[in-house]
Parts: structure tokens; C-alpha cells; sequence
């Protein structure tokens, strides 16, 4: 079992679900990670949106958030920093696809302790590579953060250098989407862009915050040509925050005053980025 | 709980599984569901063939035939027609997407009973629908029986008039795949053709006996035009075996010759079609 504070299943301490939970049979469902410190997650709100969101495209009930920030805060006690997954799936049904009509879902809030968001990564940058697998088109799952997530495993498969620290994935369109578990800003001629998340990828939380908080940001398509010729690159993720990127392959990226910015916004978020 | 004869989880009588397995974290592995006739399942060879290339796939370590078969036989014990689950993940890992490097996968085997091979749509056909729902092209994983198939959930979701047996998919590209849970076959303009799974869909073991079965079946890309033209239709599955199509929405067709010679191969394999 992995180093872990505390885990609830509907609200129980529990460290098990059933074996013909539909999350296991089929992935049927979602998750959140949540970053807290002391207590309180910063973009709390961002999660629930998106968790909301994903319950209606599935035609899973909404959770009701004040019960999951309860149990995310029982769950997190005792960690100063926390990351808190939070697992919905379509519960306990019988064999086949079809979906129960009165689904009894199953809520798993586990807590681990934080990787810290600070060091070297956050200072000069985390080294990145290109991963062979093509993401595939799928607008019905695309944005969610559900649990059919084999693409990842399969593309995080590809290097077991630590000096690697993410891998760059496009789509079979060949348009650049994401790095496996974070999204991807760049500078690009002057103009913040992020990949579209409406055919492939993750809506992440981090990323609607960069989105929000910096006027200019949008969305764009990206080829890895346009990236090779970007200013700035740098990696959100709801659990690392604003990663700056050094080198994809032999590209090499220097952060600049658009990533610090926003290393600025995440601090003033009330996420402290202690230095390693 | 459905109903359930009996549940082995790595070999132990169990009905959970950890929070923390990467089968409910990624849908991080495997299933194959397996027809038994009082303690035989005739399809046995093909099954552990197209378990043991999905793990070579997925980097897994290929389980024992032989424990299988007999976890299988143990857990459906007692039913005269069981479906056995056998459900392989990377077992329990810590967060994140990175494979652990040496994995101690979770071995699930349940046994139901099964649905009656006999009745009505044995007989004439049953009625199938057009799903919505597009494909996505993968050729990493396509062919395999994994655990994301939040695709066939949300396509099975798109109707419940309990007339309506199947739903065809599509993939991006417009090609016709397979039903939710089964592959298809249709005779056009002479020829048994089956649509090709190496960019989307899964190798049904079904459908590979049928090809191993009937000289001059073969595979090629099927249009929703040219299948409206086919003088037969049926869908192969290792559960329900040979069921002609009688409808796919307004397009009728007639169990021919074709179909009626494969389930006559069928019951030679030694799955009794019983008269309902």
C-alpha cells in the first residue's frame, strides 16, 4: 500500500471496495487531485466544477461538495501538505455495459503526502521528451478527468530516466495536447496558448486558473514546431503547480517573467513554494 | 452484489479488492469473460491467447494458464452454463501513472450464471441500433479486452428499450467496428467480412474462431452503406456465441445459410443451444 494518511470509502475507513465495483470492470468514473495545505485547498472550487461537470456528461449524481470537503479534510489530517484523490465511480453493478438506471455510487477520498512544490524544477526548470503514443480523438471523454487512463500508463511507460521529469503527448492529429499528468502553456510570438482539452486531454483545474488569472491567455492549437520556437514553456497541474520546462528533447526553454508570474499568482493563491 | 456464484481474488475466496488497485485507479489492466459448460469452456486456448498477448502488450507479467483454469473451474462450480471474469491489473501502486517495475498484479475470477443460449434471437434475430457514440482510433490499444471502456458504457447508456439487443459503433473515421459488446459479421455481396481491430475495437475470441472456422472469411473495412446491403448480419461473442441480426435500425435482414452453418459450428465446439 502506498504511503498514505488516511482513506474513506462512502464516508468509512475503509481500505477496499468491491470486486465488481464498475470503476474496476469497466473504469466508470472519475477522480479529482486536490492539493491541500494546512487544511484548505485553494482551488477547491475549480475541482468541484469539474467533478461536477463530468458527473453530468456521465449521468453520474453530483456529490455533494460540502460532504467531500469534510471527508478530504478528515482525510488530510495531520499533513501540512497534502494531495487528496477523491474517486467517484458508477458503484456496484451487474455484468454488462449498461449503465444500473439508480447507480449507488462509491467515493473514495484517500490522502498522501505532498511532493513538495519547490527545488531546482521550480527554479531552472524540469527536463521533458517526446512520447511516441498519439493520444486518440475522442470528444464524448475528452476534458474529463475520468478513470480510463491506460493512454497515460502506456505513455509514462515510455522512460524510466528521473532526469525526465514529464513526456509530451499529441494526438493522432499530430497536434500537441499535454504532458501525461499535467497541461501545457507556451509562449508563442508573444501569446500565451494551451492546447483545446475538447478532443482529447484533461480540462485541468491549474490550467482554467492560469486561463483566468492571466488576461491573454488562450487556447490554440499547437504543433511541436510552434513549441520549438516558444519563449516561455511551463507545466500546470493542480498537485505541482507552475512547473517551468528546460528542455523538451534537445530544445532548450530559459523560464521567464510570464512563468514567474505566474509562480507569483500560485504563491499569492496560498500554495507557499518553499525553497528545497 | 449481482449474482454471483463465486469470487477468487489471487486465489483467495474475496469480494474486495484495495482502494489503491491500479485496475480502479487507470483501469490498469485486463478482462476476459469466458463461457463454461458444466465445468468445459470450449473457447479456453483462444482466450489465454488473447490474455497473454494483452499482457505482453501491457507489460504485465502473463499469468499461469493452468491456475487460471483451475480458479475458473472452482469458482463455477456448481452452475451448469457460468461466465467466468477473469480481471488482471497492475495491482496496487503508488500514485501517479509510472509502472511499478516490478508488479504484483490482482487476479480476479468471478463466476455468474449465464444468459440462456437459446430463444427467440437465436431463432430470428435480434433487433440493433446505431450508437451515437464514435470510436476512437488507438492502435496502442486497440484488439485488447482492458479495463477502459468507458466508450461501450456511455454507447450501451444511449438507449434502454429492452426490444433493442445491440448498439453498432462507428469509429472516427466512419468505418463500422463492432456492437457494445460484441463483434460482427455480414456477407456482402458474397464475401464474410469482419471490420479490422487494429485501430480500434477488441479481437473478440469469438470472432477468431469464426475466421479460423469458415475458409474465406475475412477482414476488411465495412461502410454503414455497404452493410445495409449484406444479405446476412450476425454478432459473434464468446458469451452469446452466433446471433443473427434481424434489424440494424429500419434495414431488415434474414439468418441465412451463413449464420445458420456457424451456429451449427457452434454447438459442435460443445455449447448446447437449448430451445428456449
Amino acid at each position: 500500500m502506498p504511503a498514505v494518511s488516511r482513506v474513506l470509502v462512502n464516508g468509512m475507513a475503509a481500505t477496499t471496495v468491491s470486486a465488481f465495483d464498475r470503476g474496476l470492470s469497466y473504469g466508470d468514473g472519475l477522480f479529482e487531485t486536490i492539493r491541500f495545505v494546512v487544511g484548505r485547498a485553494p482551488l477547491w472550487e475549480r475541482h468541484m466544477q469539474r467533478l461536477g461537470e463530468g458527473c453530468l456528461r456521465l449521468r453520474l449524481p453530483v456529490p455533494e461538495p460540502a460532504q467531500l470537503l469534510g471527508e478530504a479534510i478528515a482525510a488530510a489530517e495531520g499533513l501540512t501538505h497534502a494531495v487528496v484523490r477523491i474517486t467517484l465511480t458508477r458503484g456496484v453493478g451487474e455484468r454488462g455495459y449498461a449503465p444500473p438506471p439508480s447507480p449507488c455510487t462509491t467515493r473514495i477520498v484517500a490522502a498522501f503526502e505532498a511532493p513538495p512544490m519547490a527545488g531546482e524544477g521550480y527554479a531552472i526548470g524540469v527536463r521533458v521528451r517526446w512520447c511516441a503514443l498519439r493520444l486518440a480523438v475522442q470528444p464524448q471523454l475528452a476534458g474529463m478527468k475520468h478513470l480510463n487512463r491506460l493512454e497515460q500508463v502506456m505513455a509514462r511507460a515510455e522512460w524510466n530516466d528521473p532526469a525526465i521529469a514529464e513526456g509530451l503527448l499529441c494526438d493522432t492529429d499530430g497536434g500537441v495536447v499535454s504532458a501525461t499528468m499535467a497541461n501545457l502553456f507556451a509562449l508563442i510570438d508573444g501569446d500565451l496558448v494551451t492546447p483545446s482539452v475538447e478532443r482529447g486531454g484533461v480540462a485541468g483545474v491549474a490550467r482554467a486558473e492560469v486561463l483566468a488569472a492571466r488576461a491573454g491567455g488562450r487556447v490554440a492549437r499547437i504543433t511541436p514546431e510552434e513549441l520549438e520556437r516558444a519563449s516561455e514553456v511551463f507545466l500546470t497541474s493542480a498537485v505541482r503547480g507552475i512547473l517551468p520546462v528546460q528542455a523538451v528533447g534537445d530544445t532548450v526553454y530559459v523560464p521567464g517573467p510570464v512563468t514567474r508570474a505566474l509562480q507569483q499568482h500560485w504563491r499569492g493563491l496560498g500554495f507557499p513554494m518553499e525553497q528545497a
